[in-house]
């Protein structure tokens, strides 16, 4: 009898996790993402802001998963599901007994779709790199720009969103051009860019609570980021952003303002809330389908009737809560128990010296929150050459303020 | 009085060590190039072989040349020269009073150039990145391919011509398949996978004696490489090549053959070779203009009868020599001496420890040639991070086997 055949899709945390629990259970896996690397996303916003390079956080899906010889890694996107396969933009279909979705999501633009080629959001490495090539690509041109005021928008940058991604990119920012890039220019100061976070909330990273918000706006402000809370975008273009009814002329604008999940979730038939994501059973089933999984940012999971967050550590333990829920139907025919997420806590870096965390009970900021992100992140790296690069690359940033990964690639002409 | 201004075409290694070498003269520098980044070129095909990161062989030209306060960089691509003035593909011009243009080389496709987008060259880091996309989507796609014809024309690599380069790439190639992917497959063996690598002429790494050229060869097909030389390729296609009127099914083919100038070379109105390199002056003057210099791959210097060889150490003397020229006509006034190559040697690597070297009379291969091209390449690669970082890869690579750089970017699907 052939073993029963477990298709896990998204390479991310939530799929990762997954693949690596069922490592020795009776089963067969196959892992398929569209891309062959799976990405650590917290640190996306260093490769962004040239700190590092895109190999520093990406590694392999099969070269991770090498070792689980029950596992089978393919290359491929999934554009169907149906009862028992999986279809793939190829053509092809892959047969599962069990499914886990862990297919994560991109971002939202609110109806303005348009926007989207003005203002790249991050979620790819590639998005990644294309963040870099518009940052680095306006300095380059401001050198060559004699008008001021064209300059001046040149060397204007704009972040839509202050959740922990859009502020640890507009500190990032701050310090490329404060310090990283002083003294490479000849006809500006680069500590002359501007660089505004603007939040349509009353808050920079929301969810945290108020005394470490408050923390974080003032470190974001010393490192020279002006901040605008109250601030809604309502119209992105070209050459800059319109907030609250005032222009504002910028050539780059970053979006980290919405989050809209994989498309996949409407393929399941399954219930999506307004973001997309599946609401699931309480034991992360699709509802009236006692063997599909759903994992991570896809999942609409509550929990003490809040929202269980976006964030990598709920990803891995939803990953690992299918594998275990699939390990016991399998091997015992056990129906699955309920998913419970442990908070471990959230942190979000700004800058040299700069950050803000919540662990358990304690609240931290500034230089011990930073000494916490770091040790975390580097922890949770995956691959021992990335931990040991990484490693460098920040001791060598912190000594020196200079950053690597400066290289503007597929520059457009 | 305004200094004399210098402009630099170029930012490889003659424009580089142009502008460095003038760093304390009595002039103004201004160095143009359509990259913000210098390529250290030889590493080039390691990076296309996931051996190194595109950052690892790659630096901003001005974080190089930032303590150079007379010297400005610009972003830029030179689309002609008049008596006076470089003209930007923007439409901005640059004024000159003496001019160096060290643009370099492409790929040259002996008139076929329709060849270009099924066997891509490797003179940028974006064509690096292409091939190694190519080179590993190959492997991804075997993995998907039920069809055993189609699986083999997958795993099938030709590489068309077997100079320095060409031996390179087919050496690494043939690690990466029989070593760094073993294991990560599990519908092929990888090591099944076959290497070509053909040769127009009769000899690999033709141009070094013909002992250390059978050396070559030797190293080459123990490291699993197919060589066959006598084999002119006259077609290539999306599914293979033709050569010696023998069709080779091959979804990868790269093309390492033949080398076009920039095409700048002709804007100046200067007599070119066959090539389109600048027949030059003795001085590396432009026959007629004595402001204007030509260094590097571009310049087509003869020396005791021979041409000097388009690698990197000919280019840094070329741009050493007219920067020399340029300090004495605006300090001294002194009409330029001619340019004299100082030859130190040569050396290429095929794998590990396989290599050949020819460092003035001495000649050696193998361990003691590819520890000679290791001390070498890492002694002369540009900027601290890059040195530490590529010593330490080589050292896991040469351990493990591994190679860290195996992401696939912008994947076509």
């Amino acid at each position: 009898m052939p073993r029963p055949h477990v298709v896990i899709v998204g390479g991310g945390f939530g799929g990762l996790y997954a693949a690596k629990a069922l490592r020795r259970a009776p089963v067969d896996v196959t892992v398929i993402d569209r891309r062959n690397h799976h990405v650590f996303q917290p640190l996306l916003y260093q490769v962004a802001t040239a700190g590092l390079s895109a190999i520093d956080i990406g590694e392999p899906i099969r070269r991770i998963l090498r070792r689980s010889r029950n596992t089978t890694v393919l290359l491929g996107e999934v554009v169907d599901v149906s009862a028992d396969e999986v279809v793939l933009a190829s053509g092809d279909a892959v047969r599962f007994d069990y499914l886990v979705v862990a297919a994560g999501a991109a971002h939202s633009y609110f109806g303005h779709d348009e926007w989207a080629e003005h203002a790249p959001g991050l979620k790819s490495i590639e998005d990644a790199l294309d963040i870099r090539r518009r940052i680095l690509s306006a300095f380059e041109e401001a050198e060559l720009e004699p008008d001021p005021e064209r300059r001046r928008a040149l060397l204007t940058f704009v972040i839509v969103g202050a959740g922990p991604t859009g502020a640890e990119l507009a500190g990032a920012v701050a310090e490329l051009a404060r310090h990283t890039l002083e003294g490479d220019f000849r006809r500006f100061r680069t500590s002359d860019a501007r660089i505004l976070l603007l939040e349509a909330g009353d808050a920079v990273v929301p969810g945290y609570p108020p005394s470490l918000s408050a923390k974080a706006r003032r470190q974001l402000e010393r490192l020279g980021v002006e901040v605008r809370t109250g601030s809604m975008v309502t119209e992105v273009s070209a050459d800059g952003v319109e907030a609250r009814g005032e222009r504002i002329e910028a050539r780059t604008v970053l979006w980290a303002a919405g989050v809209a999940a994989s498309p996949l979730g409407e393929a399941l038939e399954a219930p999506v809330d307004r973001a997309g994501r599946v609401q699931v059973e309480p034991d992360l089933t699709v509802p009236g389908r006692p063997n599909v999984f759903v994992a991570g940012d896809l999942a609409a999971v509550h929990q003490e009737g809040r929202p269980v967050p976006g964030v990598a550590p709920a990803a891995i333990q939803m990953g690992r809560h299918a594998a275990a829920a699939i390990r016991r139907l399998v091997e015992d025919g056990e129906a699955p128990v309920p998913f419970h997420y442990v908070d471990k806590g959230s942190m979000a870096t700004l800058g040299r010296s700069a950050a803000v965390a919540q662990i358990r009970g304690l609240r931290l900021s500034g230089f011990p929150a930073w000494v916490a992100w770091l040790t975390v992140h580097i922890f949770f790296l995956i691959g021992f050459r990335n931990r040991l690069v990484v490693l460098f690359e920040w001791a060598k940033a912190y000594l020196t303020y200079g950053r690597s990964a400066r290289l503007i690639l597929y520059h457009r002409r």
